[in-house]
């Protein structure tokens, strides 16, 4: 098998996190086993994605027997974990950057906005939730060594600009929330979360499910 | 083909807004016809994904040739397309509940936060950028009528309690950014926004990223 049909596809590894707490769920039950249908009643996920995700991981148990629930534990934490603290800076200090750094990720301790950064004089200088702010032109120098990861809170047009300079500063990994898709290095990876388009896709799934309600009644 | 098989998967479904926005982007600029390798590069989604993806919609063009730019955006466009303005309930007005109305989907003029609730006294009453916050038990009254989209940014321990307060309502579909499965009706539609397992699943495709540049080096 080659090492690309070895790779788990990206939206497999986008569904892992809820596999992962719905099978945390099921193992502080003391549930040993569960098939891919309860599984699927559960997270609301087909269960033929699911014995597909799960495919990708080795023997985790026989689909018609249930899967391992201790198995399935290993196997997902294992890719989930952050090996070791993962310190953040987040870009735009507007109402959702300072919603994220006063939540600062408090579900799982290893990630940790650190530092943060605008290009308003106003808040330059601040000090949210113990997160201090620097204006922007002094990325390169405020950035914390060992900072590869940054969220862009910042309106769609100054995207642009603020992807180079992340990368200029070392930074591999981005979370955006602005959503026209940018131009970044090939070894840069980014996730676009678009609430606009989630809340779309959200509204035409429900209207698909009535429809079919409304077929059956 | 029966109709269980015409239905579009709701993996393809998520990534519709992104296809859409790049082809209007190419429309804009006057481009006819588009490849999936040209898209793939705008957009870093693998093109095998985009030519399933688009095999769902019908006649886009020969794959080979590139896709009709004018045809894929009508088709997206369709399935997008919020038919009327579509008035959205917000419970919660933390800091990123106040953050999403403050922000109110402002790229999509047919989406729009009416009305808001909080089980904070400090905060009923209030009004934040002209939506008022009402008190969550009293949600039945205060619901306007054709209301069936709701958001929750509520802490993940009471998400379970406010469902079926919504349900009871008429609301349908549900955006959630409380990222433990919660049980819902059948009928109801649950899209779960999780920004840790965003962050740890951006992380973790970055390092296999990064692990294979280093294979390659």
């Amino acid at each position: 098998m080659s090492e690309q049909n070895r790779r788990i596809p990206r939206a497999t590894i986008r569904r892992i996190p809820l596999y992962y707490r719905a099978i945390e769920q099921l193992q502080r039950q003391g549930v040993q086993r569960v098939r891919s249908d309860r599984l699927s009643e559960i997270i609301h996920i087909p269960s033929a994605t699911i014995r597909r995700d799960f495919s990708h991981f080795g023997e985790l148990g026989k689909s018609g027997y249930g899967y391992s629930v201790s198995r399935l534990a290993a196997a997902f934490g294992a890719l989930l974990e952050v090996e070791s603290a993962e310190h953040i800076a987040i870009i735009g200090v507007g109402g959702l950057g300072r919603a994220l750094i006063v939540n600062n990720f408090r579900r799982n301790p290893d990630l940790t906005i650190v530092v943060a950064f605008d290009i308003d004089p106003a808040k330059v200088g601040q000090s949210i939730a113990g997160v201090p702010v620097y204006a922007f032109t002094e990325l390169a120098q405020r950035l914390p060594p060992g900072v590869h990861t940054a969220i862009m809170a910042v309106p769609s047009a100054a995207q642009a600009a603020v992807v180079p300079v992340l990368e200029n500063a070392g930074v591999t990994a981005i979370m955006t929330f602005a959503p026209l898709p940018v131009q970044c290095r090939p070894t840069t990876t980014i996730r676009y979360i678009d609430l606009t388009s989630e809340l779309q896709s959200l509204l035409f799934t429900a209207r698909q499910r009535e429809a079919q309600v409304a077929k059956v009644d």
